[in-house]
């Protein structure tokens, strides 16, 4: 059994907001409860708690006594029935929901008609982690609110000569520490920086988040067959979001163990997990984790496909893979990787790479087509594959089974073929009222990453960009963590939406539960900082805090600000373990 | 005692490469051995070894039988002999070298002259990883080797659309596999891409290290005094390199931990050391550092000044900080950070930021200016420190005593005002025939990193930078050499020539021999993952042996290729731990 001790952040408390359109949205939070700041003078000043972004679902909740064999709450179940557009069914594996008459009943399909779901408002609420008003930060350069957002262009135009001369600014006329702004303050925050067309709000309304879905630029991965899922959204004008995968061992795991790694995936910070369980046990373990899970959970059919045809890639075939779809859209998950835009004729051109196909996913695909002779069946099925999930809400994150291997290999004509193919079918996907993400790279050096996220806006109308890693180096084996956090920071600045974390012992072994919590934590760390640099509204009050508590030698606020407190007060303890050094 | 089998790196030796313009130079490096490769039709093919970096000097060499207590063999000595420019005379704490009659006898002076010294035809070499010839890399875009200097600057200009849509290449009569350059060999690299007049060349000369050391764009910081020391080279337009702070122990330490301590540093491959030591022994410490140490050594000479008043700002004096800075040059110091572009009309513009001053040397001098009501005496003595230091060769760091300690104070007045400073300084110690560098922040969000090598270039004449980090957010404590190296790979992109590592321990305690090689290893990454962007001819070569080795199933060559070999093998082992597992 877990100490469930580790599992509490401490310092903190759970909250809920409620949702003004719909009443019975109410949204988790954790609140940070902070000391008074203490003056030589012997004055004390209040420090307001701090609210951060909670995935932790109800296990973050000191009320709830979870039982992981009944599941989680059912949290969506009322407003998915209030729709009145879904039927209960005998699917492949028990009862379960889908559109009426296989009909679309996605977040999209609701977004296009002007719809604002309860999940359009709990993600409003949540990505402005509970502020009732509009963000009003304080910028250095831009005095003016009313001018704001035509300055805020210009900034980015000219990034890098915002402020001129110090000496000159000295000559003006009553130029004065008075002249500048307070930066001691908590609302203070850096303009961002948005790309390519990027819109990061001051306020996130549900009717934004509503035209960013229908717009396609983000998507809810809510199944309606996973109703313990809360809400959260992938787009480039909302928070980064990162993704941890957890790979369940194929036998004697009890769901006890199961919970638990998704917990820990949970607790330190991964907005969605992937199962990529493989073995006998795919289908009861995947039953645990979208029982338990509060995040949304994301899967690759093809593994499961593979399965069924005991291993042997030249046996596998739409049919098998088609059901394999059914059954866990039925189960409740709420994404899917599909690797449909891995043509037949683009498979001869990785024979130049440095490192060939290392997709799983897209080896399995190249290797089907060459036995074959034929094109890949996900493509030629995609149509049928989007109206099928369109019935359940699945979303679809469209595999990149070509991504390079290796540095050498990046941006290269089979990579960038796959791209542009995984454009063409977004827009087939969104006619179907398909929710939709791109999956992209990989390896990649730090000065050609813009280009990929340029290429993938342009290529693919915009669609939430999905990315692994991307690492900036081959040579840091038992540090690839870091390598790709490097090439993630970069990328989600530039607008990718959601990143897949990479653990240190990628390319030498499995993770465990260490290995986990850094990936996880050093992701969470690079999307943060591409949330600073884009401006989110919500995102550098959590610095502000945390630095003024560290120039107030306020010690224990530090560690609960923090990411990871019970790594910095370890830390800290280590060399001054003394309950008086925690104090100023 | 050390066991120094972990200070070997398996399936290496040591070789060194000669001068020709001066035949005494004798390069050290390190070739990493590699098997191999099988394919499956029974044949072989040959793997040359790989030559990398190697700052781990003499006691890098099997050969060499050291002993602390004499030192490392005094390498430069026949070359400062040879010049005919120095004087023995009997200094502060015993005989010391300097230039006759107190002349500049740097780097800078010989090559303003024309001459190369032995040092520039060393770090030449060192540069070229001992390779003969001018790098022939194949570039994916353009074939055409003639045009390329022009061709590579367009693809600068108009990065992130460097290959157009794939469909409308396979669409180009006579289009196959064979259109496409072959990526599977061990010379491709990418094109670089070098930012605001970098110019990266495809082979170092001697001839370019003197006119970069000429020009102030590059230093090599090796005092006459420091004869162990092995060239190498800090600039822009050369790998970037990084330093690792050792922080002494006052009490108790015996000569072999000191040297131990410096080791491992060396070992995980820190370019240069910075003794920040404290207490009474200061130079004693010291004294063995320099003496064992083949890299480079920096200080920061307030620190001693400190202890010699008690700790006592208000007593702080031009008088002592010179003595100490004559001590320390007489020792063989290599570098001092100097905080003499911190002014004292600079303090109360500090008021108004979120965590005040946080550079230890800028507390120093702004409270000395304060209590005094003075300038800073560092600035109104600033000719006479660079007289002082160039008859040794004492390179110097102007100090950024006014860098941001957080997120919401970067790039603020008190920062570039402290930086214009800085350049002024720059020109007027380049007058006086010193070697200079800059120092930068801190703690700055990622989309402001740019603005910050900008102005140091533009402010401070291209003379290279040195940063601390940058950090990109306040909330990772426990995790900051992370938050470092995301900051610290962009900045080195654009053009930083060195960064000071942040151990994991930041902000919470002292770093233990875990934190270095966590945090050198971690930097060594950031400034490789740079190299690569920059286009460093050397730099990709190993990435592409290590993907070679991953994709041929090489497990050994893997981990000998990889910046961390001990850990690499550690981590395959938990999971496969048996002996044919790292065979294909």
């Amino acid at each position: 059994m877990m100490n469930t001790d580790d599992l509490k952040y401490p310092g903190s408390r759970r909250i809920y907001v409620n949702g003004t359109l719909h009443p019975s949205v109410k949204v988790a939070m954790r609140e940070v409860v902070l000391e008074d700041s203490l003056f030589p003078d012997g004055t004390k000043e209040r420090n307001e708690p701090v609210r951060v972004y909670d995935v932790s679902g109800p296990w973050g909740d000191e009320s709830f006594s979870g039982d992981v064999e009944k599941g989680l709450p059912k949290l969506r179940e009322p407003w998915i029935a209030e729709r009145g557009d879904v039927e209960v069914y005998d699917g492949l594996t028990g009862k379960a929901l889908r559109g009426k008459g296989g009909k679309p009943v996605t977040q999209r399909h609701y977004a296009r008609q002007g719809i604002i779901t309860p999940e359009m408002e709990y993600v409003a609420i949540r990505e402005n982690l509970g502020r009732e008003q509009a963000f009003k930060a304080v910028y250095d350069r831009f005095p003016s609110e009313k001018s704001r957002p035509q300055e805020a262009q210009e900034v980015l135009d000219y990034l890098g000569t915002g402020m001129g001369r110090p000496s000159d600014l000295e000559k003006e006329p009553g130029f004065s520490t008075r002249s500048l702004t307070q930066r001691a303050r908590l609302d203070y925050q850096h303009v961002g920086e948005s790309w390519k067309g990027g819109r990061m709000p001051a306020f996130f309304t549900p009717e934004f988040v509503r035209e960013e879905i229908a717009s396609g630029r983000a998507l809810i991965p809510a199944n309606i067959n996973h109703p313990e899922c809360e809400p959260m959204i992938i787009g480039r004008n909302f928070l980064v979001k990162i993704n941890a995968n957890i790979g369940n061992s194929a036998l004697g795991s009890s769901i006890e163990e199961e919970v638990e790694k998704l917990r820990w995936g949970l607790h330190w910070g991964a907005d969605t997990v992937m199962d990529l369980s493989t073995g006998k046990n795919i289908h009861r373990t995947r039953e645990w984790i979208l029982r338990n899970s509060p995040a949304p959970i994301g899967t690759v059919p093809i593994y499961q496909s593979l399965e069924k045809v005991g291993g042997m890639v030249e046996h596998l075939s739409w049919e098998i893979f088609r059901d394999t779809l059914i059954e866990q859209a039925e189960q409740g998950v709420d994404y899917v990787t599909v690797h449909a835009a891995l043509l037949q004729r683009f498979v001869p051109h990785t024979a130049r790479r440095m490192t060939g196909i290392v997709s799983r996913g897209g080896s399995i695909m190249a290797k089907w087509s060459m036995i074959h002779g034929r094109e890949n069946f996900l493509y030629d099925h995609w149509d049928e594959i989007c109206e099928l999930l369109a019935a359940y809400d699945v979303g679809i994150s469209i595999g990149d089974g070509l991504r390079p291997g290796s540095v050498a290999d990046a941006n290269d004509f089979s990579q960038l073929a796959e791209l542009e193919i995984q454009g063409d079918l977004t827009k087939r996907a969104w006619d179907r009222g398909v929710q939709i993400m791109n999956e992209g790279p990989g390896h990649v050096p730090l000065h050609l990453i813009r280009e990929n996220m340029s290429k993938q806006l342009e290529w693919c109308f915009e669609a939430p960009f999905y990315t692994l890693g991307p690492l900036v180096s081959d040579i840091a084996p038992g540090y690839d963590h870091i390598t790709g956090a490097v090439g993630g920071a970069i990328i989600a600045q530039e607008g990718c939406a959601m990143l897949c974390y990479v653990t240190r012992k990628e390319h030498l072994g499995l993770p465990d539960r260490e290995d986990v919590r850094e990936g996880v934590v050093t992701y969470k760390l690079a999307a943060h900082a591409a949330d600073i640099a884009k401006g989110h509204p919500g995102a550098q009050v959590r610095d502000n805090a945390l630095s003024k508590a560290r120039f107030e030698f306020r010690w224990e606020d530090q560690f609960n600000l923090s990411l990871d407190p019970h790594r910095a007060r370890a830390f800290h303890d280590l060399t001054l373990p003394h309950a008086g050094a925690k104090k100023a």
